[in-house]
């Protein structure tokens, strides 16, 4: 079972990136379970517009992102929260991504997770990620993990500071999989 | 396989009740399938009242509904749109199961329909209403159909006007049925 | 000024009632504001139903809902949390009382402030109540407070722990008078 | 009073450039009213990228959207509606702006129209549109026009075709500069 996995933020030092970094890790222990860990910048894309998809296609990034979505047999994406919402550059690459028949994210299983540095662990941004997805024909886990006070949470080699965090992670994964697996299962 | 359906309203002239019944039809005609067709006057309950939950437990038509969903692997649920979003009464049925533990609803799969005479077709409604139910666990299906106009949708004997939409009801059903199976067999 | 405030809860210890007690207090102290402050149970009312209100019309604790609403020139409402949305109860009062034409939102500022027992402080009830009062025509207005850890909140005598909370509840207390003000100058 | 206009869409065929217009000229024909009508491509800027603000600062696309919001005393914005939601693109133009402070929509009202070829109008995208700009302090009109059908809606001059949207959008124009009015008349 294959995995694709990224954290919706170009910032290097992004908490979505070490918390997507945890989440492989737990992944990746997981027996039969193999990871392709994508770098959010291998698919940075230009904002769309119908007139350059009509005279040029899909940008370079975008087709990127749409290959390894259909490589994948499910995903796992961490989140930031800006404004209160999904972060434009991940909406933009869902609505890119739209643009192809059939759209990749049908009927893909996907892991919500999300990271930030004040009390509410993107909650907002977690939930309003589910809506393209799901009407695009995602199967959006129904848990999902934001995590608070993202600055305090990590150490120097970036892991959790708290094990309640890792612990909480893989029971979260683990039932994750146990979905995933079900679905592959009918396939 | 059991189906628990209901549409969300106590009227009796409801659209979202000729809905449902056309959607039971449609259940009942899938080999291996059996429903569970409810009257929602069967589930009233006063509204959610902590007090009252504590002196007196959860009141009846609670219970019904909890014991309902229960003994249901999948339910299918028709919901009218009250001020563009979920009805109360059927937020407030959801309030009342959500205090047994384990909740009924968790790991539960569900479809949603909606019907309203305007032409959105409840689908605020839809999308409103699937929040609750995925923050207690259950796994809505990404697919929903609203129908608009609902109205004219109907003939005398409660029969789709227009066959197009008994044919996008029962192609949604069958890919819906598929899900749920997969989810089962893995179970 | 007149401000109809209450908290959308039954339950006689409610966070969200010792909530609104706090903003009832600082609305009181501002010049020119009179005050309203109902109890929910004031309130009661049966679970929405078409034929009922056919048969008997509005029921009498929505009578009295849309009769102290329609007195006041502005509202604030303290909501909880369930299940990650508005209570199925504050819907539904919403839902009769927008069963009168004119509806009595319709125009009227309003204020959400939310109490929870857990870190994220009811944010997911106020951004669900927004939609079906501003789907009315209500001017809600867009701060809002989220109160998390309600249980630690207040002392024995009702007042908050934290002298920050009060300070915060105040400066948006302000500013949201300064918003209705504005509107009834033009009015 | 001043008013920004723009429809969130690159694409120089756009429904919503046909309906920012209509709009535009209700607007003009308003006594005292001024318009900024921008055109999009205007904006143009890349994806929100935490690393490049920090080392080049906002880009120009985006000075420019904030200096035209930070001119104007209150907007329309017409928008598209894509996978169910606001398009990236303007979610990501609002992420810009966003990172300036004061936020440049703080405080300022908003009145929100959105066209789509499909029966609904846009309807999702308006409403999710609200929450981002809501977050950060706009005043959103209660009040929207999800324009459906909008491939017929126009004619080779880009006049409605139908009187009744003309007649809606004036209705709808007049309220809301009532309401921008009496929101400066206190300021």
């Amino acid at each position: 079972m294959k995995i694709l996995a990224f954290a919706a933020s170009l910032r290097k030092g992004s908490f979505n990136r070490k918390f997507i970094a945890q989440a492989v890790e737990v992944f990746r222990a997981s027996p039969g379970v193999s990871v392709d860990h994508a770098d959010y910048r291998e698919f940075e894309m230009p904002i769309y517009d119908g007139d350059l998809e009509e005279s040029s296609g899909i940008p370079k990034g975008g087709q990127e992102f749409i290959r390894r979505i259909q490589a994948a047999d499910a995903l796992v994406i961490s989140t930031p929260e800006y404004n209160g919402g999904i972060p434009g550059t991940l909406k933009n690459a869902i609505d890119w991504a739209s643009r192809v028949d059939p759209i990749p994210f049908d009927g893909k299983p996907i892991l919500l997770i999300g990271a930030s540095p004040g009390g509410l662990g993107a909650v907002r941004s977690l939930w309003h990620t589910r809506v393209p997805l799901e009407a695009i024909g995602a199967f959006v886990y129904p848990e999902m993990f934001g995590l608070s006070r993202a600055h305090q949470a990590f150490d120097d080699k970036g892991n959790f500071v708290d094990a309640e965090n890792r612990a909480h992670l893989e029971e979260l994964i683990q039932s994750y999989l146990k979905f995933v697996g079900e679905r592959g299962a009918g396939a």
